[in-house]
């Protein structure tokens, strides 16, 4: 990135800025016509329904324009993050005065006609929305859901030395959980190989219809909070009582230079080792300005200026109200538009001198638009895959430790993958990657903490929250990563999720944006081992919510044992601009493919397991040829080892019943291929499913999920699922399986009673019989009997 | 309450408490036998697999020990709600020394069996989980999902003068963001008419492999971050490098002595109108201690007291190290049980001094057990139903304003309802409540201020997870109560719901727990109409979340009209033990149903809306008679007023088709009923959908939700549904429903393509082009047009 020089700003140059951005907000919300006031406004100029947001659109200007002189003054590159909601109109204003948003949107010229389409588009259908979102250039935070501004914020500034990363955060989004534990995020920052964050809390005062909390405590509270939250805070108040903002320019400009200035020195100091025994402190600007700020002071006699009924549009009645319209006139034109647009609607050279060069631009930067940075070396899987000999499947192993040892050979050759998580790297059996990299730390160490230091790739903090924020952040400026949770507790992002998924959706449609990495989730604490943590903690629905996400856009995999994991982790990392779910337990399990049978499944996503049914006449290049009597499905590890011993009993108590096993890695399979691009065609789901032929399918989640997905196929009436019906409680993994009716016998009893013939049959009374000592035994206290992969040993099998 | 008294106990007895505590918590993580070591412990005494949690233990119980005493001998009311997860050892060992835990669970007597027993149910199959459940006598809290522990104690304050809600929170819960953002609750507090908040942050510093953010930031950092939130923080450091315990108890009594007095002459100051300008600094303890206090310090050579190791089982080998073994029976042994328990087993007489009276007891006290604290007064309808014409029905009219003066008056008749929102109460067109109540607000006060009250029974903040964490608070302790927000974003507390849901699961099964008001949810700015805020807004999918729990205690209501809506609040008001989600625009709406007709449809929950359709010979004594040549079915505002619309084109172009219209209020009617307690049998279902005729259903959510609810019915087959399909962005009402398919003109449509025989009809060819006009004028920019309700008026309608 190439430094601006070193110019001095005039502030009456930063005021222009600042008044033409205040122009254009205003612009966006009221005008469809006149957009340069060439004559007296009237009432077709303005748009048929006014929709938009005035109140926070000031605060961001001003602070963009200090910015903007603070960049071209020092040449430092710096990414502006705009929490506010409904800053849209700020931020587009900006773009368009940097000349990023004509070079990308080349309809929307700098001249009166892209001005006037600046305008119209504005929260107009077909449009643009209201707030920061995909479409503005240089945003890396939609502006729609709230609190997330500061975490994205930290997650860019990991592993971007020299970056500072500026950082907006409303003074209602600062009343969220998520932005409350964001603060600390410097926790986590290493100020000689990341950049810098600097908050700027930005106190207008009120929400929609309330004041704000932190707009309301003493000053010295608000004080005292950033120094509790380890920053040195730099307050500016200012345009409050008609006060001339020339000298709020000038108050401002110097808390800017002062956070420049001391972040310079935190670096210096820390490259030095001034920071071995605590974490620097770091510099916040708490920045009070009316809300509205120069937009009506009083309309229709009531006060709006500085309170909450400058949030959305002072003056509404524009249309109707010629006293209004005449308001609106005067407002526009106390901005002085003559003197900051040329006749043709051209921002004024003046303004040139705020406007730093090519990629120095906020608006520009390839560190918001531009995506991946660089592809991933991915390690061949070889050396990590696990032996399986296809003569006696089903020998115990540990996906999670081997994975461990694949993640750690990725970080080793990748300086830009991170893995985050809520302190469950170690739990969760990934502790090889601590072979390459520490977990990162910026408080006090203690001699006897092992994994810890001032610079590592690891980030764990017990914020669910904080830690998919700061990954989002990671990824959303070019990077690569991976986030491990419990799978019941992964609910608590939920709604970051969603909207992670929302801007992927959005963004593959926005040309200028590069790919991004794929956000990938490791679910291996899940519902079906929860031995001594019940109920709370027994909970598979992240996986419905997901699949309600566009079909682009979404991926969930459930790898029965090891070889498939490295798969489709390898899989995952391999992919753009998705989100990938995967789960897969953290307990010792059964291993079932060799490592080429691995690779050939995740490629298919499903497969028939011929060897562990009980299909002799079956024939891969002609499945229909063979039908089985029963189907026997299963996705996820635990229905898996359970479906594969169900049928197992069967070809011993039945030897002569055609059994056919199923298993599906992929889940997008089962879904209709016009839903889902993953989908299988109805030809081969049905040659695998058959048309006939009872389908037992023993699921990971809830089962309705399996009918969800699979509506729409002609088989779906012969499909009955088995999964996780919230029975749960403290107790053992065989227990579990038995109080949601997905335990081998079970299953095995299922197909008795689906397939016509088999109810009085040799053989079915001993499989009941087992069912009842299970149950018995299990109830005394045998924990580790039923997760005891031994136990399934000894059979026959070949994959399909 | 009655007080205990004033004797003032010896702290000898405190820590005799406290070594009994530990005793008991230790005991339940090892031992199933020989609880009072009458003989050397043997390895079969010792459980199979041992499961727990030890780190939290020690400190719980040491702040349980000195709250008794305050309790004792200030006759305070005192609720404790434990925070740290995996507290379950302590809290239950707590409850079991007051004698409650005996009480309530007579098999668990108070000796010598009692206490194997006790130890035996500890994180054992068929027993207690390793945490604070609805088992857990005295709880509000679970301590499975950490974050949740402050906004509970909150909610449980309110409304409740003169009780102290002492609240540990543990430091790896405190760095979540739920957490994070609770400390303000004090913000909404009244001190005279509320109930005072204590927290008590309990640094044991270390989570499962890491050290916790708080216990490492430097004291003064910490001091500040405790007043930058408002309180006063008492600071009690000890236990480090083999310090005495009793200094540590000398000094924590103080601190809890200080803080109690504190609590009471604020609530004095409080009464006096102390606090008219500014919020009162609250006491607030910071309480730290070696996690694992008082258990093996060294294991193997390696530290273990006071880090990350003592979280779980610091002696892991017990059943078969000799080493570990005897390590244990020390460790047992160093609380001396020989003085705390008698021969039997019984808690020693010297420990009655410590135990409070009768329900001042904190495990015993009705505020945590004991549900509804009064029967609601509910205002009858009929002063604020809407008159319709059933000449005319569809005539506009706004359901959430009549609402609110429905609201407002339950809000007056009963002073234990509270409304919980973020900043959405106005926005949502209930305002009506503030002429009954304020929001409440302990911070500086305005002159501009409006509906601002240093008390008021509407809490708003821009947290949905501390809104419903209040509201949680408040209905665990016995009250009733609302919370409204955005559909989009209550997905924020996906996992909130989640936990609270499988806590009602769990707690109606506890039989001394009283029933509890249900958690409402009411979702009134929803997905269909988010016209200037763009996609991020647009999710109907937390109904998908809430369909997955178990049937007994989730309800989805999706009125389409005011008289719907007001007897579906009424119902929900009048319901225990569950969560019920309505779903109902904010926007004006046209009306279908007169106030009877919406009585007897709220109670049917779904019912064939006959003369918005075309069945001429329809008898409702016999619906099988008329079989429709179409269902037209639909659940939630727009697509009801989509649907009807769409009849009403097929009545004029096509007037022999017999259409049947179909509304569905009750969403889980559609489930099977051996799903859910609402599911229609299947007789009544065929009769609605019947068996044969296709049914084009618009839905409010993600089509695949009526799938996932419906595909055990006869007729799955025949269901063809249109919802939202995760197409959306600014634009118009109708461009929103077009994009999504599920216009008028294309369910009329889709009509067309299902029936057969109609294709090439006279009428037809003219759906299709209004169709196409309709998109091109709502393309161009006709913002109103699509949601005019008056387009679709003048048609005949009564319902069935």
């Amino acid at each position: 990135m190439q430094a601006s020089g070193g110019a001095s700003v005039a502030l009456d140059t930063v005021d222009a800025w600042w008044r033409a951005a205040n122009y254009l907000s205003v612009g966006q919300i009221y005008l469809m016509r006149n957009p340069l006031l060439d004559r007296p406004l009237e009432a077709d100029d303005i748009k048929p329904r006014l929709l938009g947001h005035w109140g926070t659109s000031p605060g961001l200007n001003l602070v963009y324009a200090h910015l903007n002189r603070a960049i071209v003054e020092r040449g430092t590159p710096t990414l502006y993050v705009c929490g506010p909601g409904h800053g849209g109109p700020a931020m587009v204003a900006n773009t368009w005065l940097d000349g990023t948003y004509s070079e990308l949107f080349p309809a929307i010229t700098e001249d009166r006609e892209g001005m006037e389409r600046l305008f119209r588009q504005f929260s107009f259908p077909g449009g643009i929305p209201s707030h920061a979102a995909p479409e503005t250039p240089g945003s890396i935070n939609e502006g729609g859901e709230l609190g997330y501004s500061l975490m994205h914020a930290f997650g860019a500034a990991l592993d971007n030395p020299g970056l500072v990363v500026a950082c907006v955060v409303g003074d209602g989004e600062a009343e969220t959980g998520p932005l409350a534990t964001s603060w600390r995020g410097h926790s986590f920052l290493n100020p000689v190989t990341d950049g810098a964050v600097l908050p700027i809390l930005h106190l207008n005062g009120y929400k929609i219809a309330n004041p704000t909390l932190l707009a309301r405590i003493p000053e010295a509270e608000l004080v005292d909070f950033f120094r509790g939250n380890g920053y040195e805070p730099l307050l500016v108040t200012g345009g409050f009582d008609g006060e001339d903002p020339m000298s709020v320019h000038a108050r401002l400009a110097d808390a800017i230079d002062v956070a420049y200035e001391r972040i310079a020195s935190i670096r210096a100091d820390a490259a030095a080792g001034a920071f071995d025994e605590s974490a620097p402190r770091w510099p916040a600007i708490v920045l009070r300005t009316p809300k509205g700020w120069t937009g009506p002071r009083v309309v229709d006699g009531v006060q709006v200026e500085g309170t909450f009924r400058a949030h959305q549009v002072p003056l509404a009645g524009v249309r109707e109200n010629p006293e209004h319209l005449a308001m609106l006139e005067a407002w526009l034109r106390s901005y002085r538009p003559e003197e900051l647009f040329d006749r043709d609607g051209r921002p004024n050279a003046d303004l040139d001198a705020l406007r730093p060069r090519g990629d120095l631009r906020m608006s520009a930067t390839p560190i918001a638009n531009a995506g991946i940075v660089r592809e991933l070396d991915l390690p061949p899987l070889d050396a990590f895959s696990v032996e399986v000999d296809p003569g006696a499947r089903g020998a115990s192993g540990e996906g999670m430790t081997i994975l461990g040892d694949w993640l750690a050979e990725l970080m080793r050759r990748n300086p830009d993958v991170r893995v985050f998580g809520p302190d469950e790297v170690l739990s969760n059996r990934l502790g090889a990657v601590f072979d390459v990299t520490d977990r990162a730390w910026a408080e006090a160490l203690h001699p006897l903490d092992e994994h810890l230091a001032r610079s590592g790739r690891v980030i764990e903090a017990l914020s669910e929250h904080l830690m998919q924020g700061m990954l989002e952040g990671y990824l959303l400026t070019g990077r690569h990563g991976l986030i491990t949770s419990y799978e019941a507790f992964i609910h608590i992002v939920d709604s970051m999720f969603n909207q992670h998924a929302k801007w992927l959706e959005a963004a593959i449609r926005v040309p200028w944006r590069g790919d991004l990495a794929s956000l990938n989730y490791l679910l291996s604490s899940h519902v079906w081992r929860q031995d001594h943590n019940g109920f709370s903690h027994q909970d598979p629905g992240f996986l419905n919510v997901v699949v309600n996400k566009q079909a682009d856009v979404v991926r969930v995999y459930l790898p029965p044992d090891a070889n498939t994991l490295l798969e489709v982790m390898r899989h995952v990392f391999d992919t753009q601009n998705r989100v990938n779910v995967i789960v897969a337990g953290k307990q010792p399990q059964p291993q079932w493919l060799t490592p080429m049978e691995a690779a050939a499944h995740v490629d298919a996503g499903i497969g028939v397991w011929a060897a562990a049914g009980n299909e002799p006449g079956y024939d891969a290049a002609d499945p229909a040829a063979s039908v089985p009597d029963v189907v026997m499905a299963c996705a996820g590890d635990v229905p898996t080892m359970e479906t594969v011993a169900a049928a197992q009993l069967l070809r011993e108590r039945l030897p002569d019943l055609r059994v056919r096993v199923v298993n599906v890695v992929d889940l997008m399979r089962l879904q209709d291929p016009s839903h889902h691009p993953h989908g299988l065609n109805d030809l081969a789901f049905d040659a695998i499913f058959t048309t006939e032929a009872p389908v037992i399918f023993a699921f990971h989640g809830y089962p309705s999920l399996i009918h969800q997905l699979a509506y729409r196929r002609s088989s779906h009436a012969n499909l009955h699922v088995r999964g996780f019906i919230e029975q749960g409680t403290t107790t053992t993994p065989f227990d579990m399986l038995h109080l949601n009716d997905l335990d081998r016998y079970r299953l095995a009893l299922d197909v008795i009673r689906r397939v016509p013939g088999l109810a009085g049959r040799t053989g079915v009374a001993e499989i009941a019989d087992e069912w009842h000592a299970a149950r018995a035994s299990a109830r005394a206290y045998a924990y580790e009997h039923g997760a005891d992969p031994d136990w399934i040993t000894g059979w026959e099998y070949e994959p399909g």
